[in-house]
């Protein structure tokens, strides 16, 4: 075999997503890029903000030497002690840039956490519909996702991740807003999550951690704040990158941070260090990890987005599509009309409208609409969702 | 356990490592960093050329819209184009962008090309010395190294390497110009390596890969030359970075490269391109991208390296130290005046000089000093250099 089994059962289950995206661009060559409306790609749309492309300049011209150098594997200090800092405005002020390490965006981090925590065999439970490349990430480190229902509502069903609790059980891995649903987990959840954790993690006599993948933490709509989990659960980390609200990820820069009072904090961290330099990434591009300490408290411009959102989800809603109402991220996860996903969304591409089946997330009788995208899109897109509804009344 | 055996393995038989970079640390603090002389890092001193920075700057100001967004896993086609057309300057001018990879570094670029290639169990022939970083770089994919020597001037020695092939041989890793001996592999040595390849590989009814890891390709001496390895064996995959040519460590902008005419190439890039994404790369910093693409023809002043090669190696000599003279890279790798060479090193650093065992390189009885250091660091040695070995003459 020239590849791997893995890789190459991996290309052949991605086959037919890419034969749809390949349709999509022969559609996009047929018709015009700009008759066709893709939504199909958690991709942003929105510049960096100004005041990114102006450190960015600054830091272009800043004349001290070393600044392209190795650093130390977990990123600056300097970097490193403003996230603490920016951590403690949110959180039990006890961080510190030891707690800390810049990552390759949040891809990079969850795999540093993975790499770090989890022996072969591992279990990790991920509450469902979710961002499936965490299959990837856990079996790099030849770990299993533990697959649990949510609610109707997208809401965390305790009594489902505590039924999935095993002797195998490192981790329960979250991420809110989430990707697909746009649904942000309440505090009482999270409160119900912890006591089901400490409960468990006593029963092993060792800590079963909380993962909290949170890319879209500061994209978030009707006034919603994602409460912060190191204060509801010490044996937490927190992953995050840049991408989505400085509109960065194509510069793969993110952080990982993990619970001031984690037992056994100390082989914790210098675990995480060392992961992140034999895995290869060594550290965070180190330019970016200098813009990116400047900008903590930086973000697009959400209204934006929440244009989008608010235009598509009363229009979908006045076409009889069915749907919980996204309070964060760029993603809206409606019932398809009929029970076949898959059919439902070749029924939009009919419409050269581009989205993608909830079963490649795990929710099946669903479809994702990534709505990070041109007001054009979304405004041209809407009589197809109309007339595709129709056909299925 | 907190963290897993692997890592807890790995940060324990670290700990000798971290203890004498400790105590380099605090003979710094009571010395003072100028009267301590540090050789044992690959970080090189020389900033990045003028050219970098001056583009850093122009594409600080770039005003087009979408330059930090996701694009391709593979990277930005210019970029990849770009590399191709420079590739075919030197060798079969046959390398287009699809050959390409652009990656996070080299270490990134390894961890793509092992997770394409490797099942679990499948062996990597490495000639030692040699970088262990490998050896993390394989594990993370269940690859196991196969560690063979070379010839006592560093040289590969094809019958070792012949006589390591199993039916689970899946490549053959080579570094040249060499870390940490500085030996660049001629094109004879290649040749023969390439025909054993050619023949263990029709033996076995599929291809054994050459891997060949390039970052000092750029950093030779006395006109030296590093042949290329696409022209000798079409089974074969270049990976390298910027880190040392353009003095961009700190940055993790790499590339892999390919060779046009390798079998299933089509489905090797694609596992290439899937596992950029899978293991959290996602792709290569887009900013470092677009600079790389317009400066792959330069490479810093290598006559500053050259300088401190000449004067380490002749003042070493004098003192009976016996050594290969290195033909690139910024290391030197002389014997140890005792077989301990732990403890030869412990010695230099009596005298302030901090150096590497060979042992941690796969070549005890040596020591390696990383020469891509300041000036003052080089001449301030030299009395201790011959200090030390007067202590065991």
């Amino acid at each position: 075999m020239a590849v791997s089994q893995k890789i190459r059962g991996s290309l052949e289950s991605a086959s037919w997503i890419r034969r749809m995206f390949e349709e999509g661009e022969e559609r996009k060559a047929k018709f015009g890029v700009e008759n066709v409306f893709d939504f199909s790609l958690g991709n942003p749309i929105l510049e960096p903000p100004i005041k990114f492309k102006q450190t960015l300049k600054e830091l272009a011209n800043d004349p001290r030497e070393g600044l392209h150098a190795y650093m130390s594997n977990a990123g600056f200090v300097e970097t490193r002690q403003a996230v603490a800092d920016y951590l403690n405005k949110f959180n039990r002020p006890a961080f510190s840039a030891d707690d800390i390490i810049m990552t390759v965006g949040a891809g990079g981090g969850l795999n540093v956490v993975f790499k770090t925590i989890l022996d072969p065999g591992d279990e990790v439970i991920i509450p469902c519909p979710y961002f499936v490349e965490y299959n990837f990430y856990l079996d790099n480190h030849q770990g299993r996702p533990c697959i649990v229902p949510t609610k109707t509502d997208f809401s965390l069903d305790i009594s489902s991740i505590e039924a999935a609790f095993t002797d195998k059980t490192k981790a329960v891995l979250i991420n809110s807003p989430n990707n697909p649903t746009g649904r942000v987990y309440n505090e009482e959840e999270l409160r119900l999550l912890a006591e089901a954790l400490i409960h468990y993690s006593s029963k092993l006599g060792r800590p079963i951690y909380l993962v909290s993948d949170e890319p879209y933490r500061k994209i978030t709509y009707d006034g919603i704040l994602v409460p912060g989990i190191f204060d509801i659960y010490n044996e937490s980390f927190v992953v995050t990158s840049f991408s989505k609200d400085l509109s960065l990820p194509g510069e793969r820069i993110g952080y990982a941070a993990a619970s001031p009072d984690m037992s056994d904090k100390k082989m914790i961290m210098a675990g995480m260090v060392l992961s992140n330099r034999i895995l290869g990434y060594v550290n965070a591009p180190a330019l970016m990890q200098r813009a990116v300490a400047l900008l903590l408290e930086e973000r697009i411009d959400i209204s934006l987005y929440q244009k989008k959102r608010d235009i598509l989800c009363s229009a979908l809603a006045s076409f009889g599509y069915e749907f919980e109402r996204p309070g964060g991220a760029f993603y809206l996860f409606p019932r398809t009309p009929v029970e076949n996903d898959v059919e439902f969304v070749m029924a939009l591409k009919e419409e050269n409208i581009l989205t993608v089946p909830g079963s490649g997330f795990g929710g099946p009788g669903h479809f994702r609409i990534a709505y990070c995208v041109s007001d054009y899109v979304v405004e041209g897109a809407l009589p197809g969702f109309e007339r595709a509804i129709k056909k299925y009344s």
